[in-house]
């Protein structure tokens, strides 16, 4: 459903990521928004965007479309009732191989495979544990040999801690196969995505010793969903379910692993 | 086959697991040996074990029953083979319940998650690149509320970078369900095997984007395999395929990840 007489429009989002002005000043047209993932590239950023649609009474979603996907949902809503148990561990990858010239190529353009794919992991760590990391250490590799990664990484390896003790061990990939998955290590049986994150054919499965289930569930168009969760939002004038909070949560994590990058340790990531 | 007049025998394995008398006065009986991993607790302990087995002229395999599975074979010859281009990430997971009480869950002899089940994921990491890793980063957890927990991690999440750029990322629990599994995320496609570390049920697959493949290898008695191998070794005085440095190579790199554990940050691995 698209509620027309609400008119809930997205600003075009620039190539080049970075803060989006809300406030009503440069944002003339006194839009709500709906952003892309990543909201920004500093928590900054995401917190003066926060601000600024606050303060300017407007809508601001981020278009995490898998907050608004059926198999996902089922996956969160396990974990939240521990249908399975405590989750232990997570693994999870997101890989793709892109082509140059690429905006997601420039560091300027706030490109590198953490903010365009790794957070689709990082994402889901957050929403199967329901906890927010306290720290994080990573590897990242850009081979000398191909041109691509002059900017960026072409492979990060990442790892997080949740105040629960679970550990999530990531991979994200800009030049490897197509392969978006996760596992959730539960104490009683896994739950597994594959692909998890992909715009169609999602397959969900849960697993125990003996057996392994699929668990089919109704296809949607997923920005559908999205869109219509967005123009509800706006016509009963209530928060969105992925806020600027949920891109701002994502940032933080992913500036503890790329500083985890840098300086060659653990990063801890503090408690808001 | 068992060439039964060979005599091929392994001496004892002490349930803590460390140094293993290889010279000929301790090891009397002159057997050659067969020795489970972790092979040792430390680089000197495997080094030690080498040279004495050296010096004594017997044989020392160390038991990783994988490199005579032929499914782990196979993937082993692909990726050498590059059939599905370069390997470029790796996520691999070896998880299970352990019950207490259990000598896995004593630091004194040698226990923790790491050596027990993560050494099957780190060596995969090893057989499918063909390289040594260069640097570890590692997270561990221990759950407060766990007594089996007091004296080794519950869960360990390490990341290693070899040197042709491939980024490894592995979980292993000793509180979650069972999952022994590992993906390999090729240029062109991607190897899996789920389970990949059992002693039976092993399943292969290949993906691309369009299609999942199973490849169906006859099963074999993993154990026999390896005693067979090692026999032969002994009849024909050849070196086991998987001697002394192979679990020596092991070692050093779980020091590695044990040390990026203690010291929270990435450790260098010097290649020797």
């Amino acid at each position: 459903m698209f509620v027309e007489t609400v008119h809930p429009t997205s600003l075009q989002k620039p190539a080049k990521i970075g803060y989006l002005p809300l406030n009503s000043e440069k944002n003339q047209a006194g839009k709500h928004v709906l952003c892309e993932k990543p909201m920004a590239t500093t928590v900054e950023e995401c917190q003066r965007m926060m601000a600024e649609a606050e303060s300017a009474k407007r809508k601001l979603m981020i278009a995490y479309r898998l907050h608004y996907e059926p198999m996902n949902l089922q996956v969160m809503q396990w974990c939240r009732d521990e249908k399975f148990g405590p989750v232990r561990s997570i693994a999870s990858s997101n890989c793709q191989d892109v082509k140059a010239p690429n905006i997601r190529l420039s560091r300027d353009l706030g490109g590198g495979p953490l903010g365009d794919i790794g957070i689709y992991s990082l994402n889901a760590t957050r929403y199967i544990t329901g906890e927010e990391p306290i720290r994080a250490t990573a590897i990242a590799d850009a081979p000398n040999d191909d041109p691509r990664f002059a900017e960026v990484p072409a492979n990060i390896g990442f790892t997080l801690e949740f105040p629960s003790g679970t550990i999530a061990s990531c991979t994200c990939s800009f030049n490897g196969p197509e392969k978006r998955d996760f596992e959730v290590h539960c104490r009683d049986g896994v739950i597994a995505m594959d692909p998890a994150f992909s715009y169609r054919g999602l397959r969900l499965f849960t697993e125990n010793t003996e057996t392994r289930t699929q668990h089919k569930l109704a296809a949607i168009n997923q920005f559908a969903a999205e869109m219509d969760h967005f123009a509800l939002c706006i016509k009963n004038d209530t928060e969105p379910r992925t806020p600027g909070q949920e891109g701002l949560l994502d940032m933080r994590a992913m500036v503890a692993i790329n500083r985890s990058v840098e300086l060659g340790r653990t990063v801890e990531i503090a408690v808001q």
